[in-house]
């Protein structure tokens, strides 16, 4: 392999932070040297630049961090390794206690689905046939009946609604699962944001009329701010154009965040179906007067795109930064080694591991026989949002010595005061890491009363529309965006950018994945 | 609808049970009596009688303690309500527990795999081909290779433990996942039991050698022995005869327990692969010497069949008993009203209830406008493992009465101790369930010498076998039942029930699910 101009640069840059590493933890007795750089440098080739290249950065951080394993032989269906698995499974498990908390029940529904059952709601079908998986034997046999991998579980579940709802007392329903689905995805695919196998949560929920469903949308939109919260990851809400709604819903809230190369990401959409789908799935029930009505329905969904979104928006140059909610590993403790006095850190170090574990912080203590700046290295890559240090110095004074991930900061604290500390400097990361995000999209968002040079520009665009679609689409042409919608409580009195109507309708449009 | 006679002799059955329940608990102020009992039993017409129809009993009582809705439109594919959700995920729980534990990492493979891997291993595609499905098409395109829904991941991971494992120091390789797989079944569907998609643990290790594989087989037995406490489910180990192991192995552990019908239940299987995987798959790592060898594999399989034999093998006549460790209810309290008293007995129940969930146990304070008797009856019918009923009297006495799901013990307990006696109580609960159904085997076991009326038998048969497959298959034929295997740890001395000869071997035989 002959070494490039290229990476004999960056080899440069790595040694060259290497040492100012090393002079800045120079008060420990073992700090990483240049020569650890170096060696990781060559070892593993550096990641791109975030701000040269982010889909290549991207790309390759995921599989470094070992969120994402792409060696699996079909295209778009990815290996979850454990490190991603865990982050996965607990974006899961704060989503199930919102869930819980409002009152929704957990369940699982059937994989497949009898394409008799798919067929029934029209603009549904339109929307996914050309996108799904079709099951077409048992064995050797032909299915008499072919059953398709679920894109999502409307034509699943509404039979079933039909059964289950009989009465108002019955209502309001609120059910969620969190499973795999499937699209057949044709466009180029990327881990995490658009693949074919999809870990997905979709909550379903029936109504006595339209003002309970949309109370329900005003709750799935709180849901969705606590959420948020906790992955640091702030966002735009935007009602879809009709003719990029969910296929057979009433109306669309699209959920966006900015991701740092301008391109606007779909967090969750919630869905208003009215009776949409109970109709043709003949979900009705009997009022306090004896009518028979149809139920009212609305949806929400989120995907593994949220795990898309925290790698994109909080990573940098040396790896991820994992939001303290949901990082699988909040804290890691590096011993410090002086000759002679191992044992004693080690020892120490591990007290100090107990005690956070107990307090609920999930710890990790690296005794790898490695160098403390190799360790660093992997910990930083992996996005661990709190390195805690720990010397014969740092015991000798009765303090912790910790490094945050997500700016470097430097400190100590009383050793006495472990947990309360970690916690508050965990919460200060997230706070942080919030507000960095937000400033993305606060920065992000330019408002234009011309479509020159739109084409070029990044971020999100807002503008005037006059609610034609025929306007509509020639937005869309001309920036070569999409219209993410009509943003939710944001005002803007103006002339349509395309036919100039006077018009008090503001729309966001933006690159998109 | 009119009434038969079978069914008034049922009403009036529970009609008197009603009564002597009524009489039993007639301290209390409002006390249910037989017309609820009556009126329960018209509504809802009563469960079938366990040891007089146990498939009809566990075919309705699932349905009725909505454990699952087998009215999905496909055959052996049902709905997991979220009360039957919630106990399947509690076991989960316990298993992740128990991996964790012992260093294993959750990871999450894609559900389909390429034909082209699946037929690596001719021993391993025999077993499965005729009972996988299908995907054949994309949206409206015909897939180049078509792709199968795993029955088990085997032929999905191997590819690319072949990529992850390099050197000794990647083992051994320790992963397990818990997913959703499918069977195209020709047989009989039944619920938990035989169903097409399954919802599965599987456990697959890597290791440097065949004695480190063997370790491993003997960790899984220990996280067996843990998980089954919990469930309150015992057991048999018996090695599969040759014929009968998992397609592939080397040899199967299989992990059988017994249905109060007599019929034997696979809960686990353990597997011990040595290189018949790694070579197809070339599994490779190199030596401390820098030699390459193949690695040994094992696997661990277990299913929500578990939920199956809990439901069997625990639940009576009025409906499931749930063991404590996984009961998505632990304990349900019941407020018995006295008039005027209404409100501060609920106050009580609602400070017992909140210091119950604070010290972790899941409990239900049932406020419905219902009488008692109604609620006593729905939480038999789902099992909860304890009953706290507080009325008037109780609150003046500073006590709390409790009814134990599992024997019917009523009793008080001091208020003051409520946590600690509630726990005691719930351990004597599991204790109980566990000493009952280990008399179930224990009594289930019959050893005989030879096999004349061994087809009209029920239970374990234990007999004498050389150990030749032609024995074996009269054997089989002979009994009209299955050989579970060579039990671990047993030893019998005698002549082979077919050919006399002399032999050490002790076999098992029952008739299997």
């Amino acid at each position: 392999m002959t070494m490039t101009i290229e990476k004999t640069e960056k080899i440069g840059k790595m040694v060259k932070r290497g040492k100012m590493m090393a002079e800045k933890i120079v008060q420990n007795e073992n700090v990483p040297n240049e020569k650890d750089y170096a060696a990781l440098a060559v070892n593993e080739k550096a990641l791109p630049k975030k701000n040269e290249d982010f889909s290549e950065w991207y790309n390759e951080l995921i599989e470094r961090a070992q969120l994402s394993d792409k060696r699996y032989p079909i295209k778009g269906m990815n290996i979850w390794p454990a490190y991603g698995w865990k982050l996965m499974t607990n974006i899961d498990r704060e989503i199930r206690k919102e869930c819980d908390a409002t009152g929704h029940e957990e369940v699982y529904f059937p994989l497949l689905i009898p394409e008799t059952e798919f067929k029934k709601e029209e603009e549904h079908i339109k929307g996914f046939s050309q996108e799904v998986y079709w099951v077409t034997h048992g064995g050797k046999n032909k299915l008499e009946i072919p059953l398709l991998l679920r894109p999502t579980s409307e034509t699943a579940m509404y039979p079933i609604f039909s059964i289950w709802v009989r009465s108002h007392a019955d209502l309001p329903l609120k059910i969620y699962q969190i499973v795999n689905t499937f699209r057949y995805e044709t466009k180029q695919t990327r881990a995490f944001i658009r693949v074919r196998e999809i870990h997905f949560f979709e909550a379903h929920t029936c109504h006595v009329d339209f003002e309970d469903a949309e109370r329900q949308i005003k709750e799935d939109l709180e849901i969705m701010k606590k959420i948020a919260k906790k992955l640091c990851l702030p966002y735009v809400l935007a009602r879809r154009p009709d003719w990029d709604k969910f296929a057979g819903a009433y109306y669309t809230i699209g959920v966006d965040t900015l991701m740092p190369n301008g391109k606007a990401l779909q967090l969750a959409s919630i869905h208003q179906y009215k009776e949409n789908f109970s109709k043709p799935y003949n979900i009705t029930y009997e009022t306090e007067n004896g009518e028979r009505k149809y139920v009212h329905q609305t949806t929400y969904g989120m995907s593994e795109r949220l795990v898309g979104a925290i790698v994109g928006v909080h990573g940098d140059d040396r790896g991820l930064i994992l939001p303290p909610a949901v990082a699988p590993i909040k804290v890691v403790i590096i011993p410090i080694l002086a000759k002679g006095k191992q044992e004693s850190v080690e020892n120490e170090a591990r007290l100090l591991q107990k005690e956070l574990q107990e307090a609920g912080l999930e710890t990790k203590l690296d005794t790898r026989n490695l160098r403390p700046g190799s360790k660093f290295y992997d910990w930083e890559m992996k996005g661990v949002p709190l390195r805690l240090e720990l010397g014969p110095r740092d015991i000798k004074d009765n303090v912790v010595s910790y490094t945050r991930r997500d700016n470097d900061e430097k400190g100590t604290f009383p050793r006495g005061e472990l947990v309360k500390k970690v916690n508050e400097i965990l919460d200060k990361i997230s706070e942080n890491l919030w507000n960095r995000a937000q400033s993305i999209i606060d920065n992000g968002i330019t408002q234009i009363d011309n479509l020159g040079g739109a084409k070029e520009q990044t971020g999100i665009l807002k503008m005037a529309w006059c609610g034609k679609e025929s306007c509509g689409h020639k937005i869309e042409d001309a920036t070569d965006k999409k219209i993410l919608g009509v943003p939710v409580g944001v005002s803007l009195k103006g002339k349509c950018i395309v036919c100039g109507e006077e018009t008090e309708i503001p729309i966001y449009v933006a690159g998109t994945y």
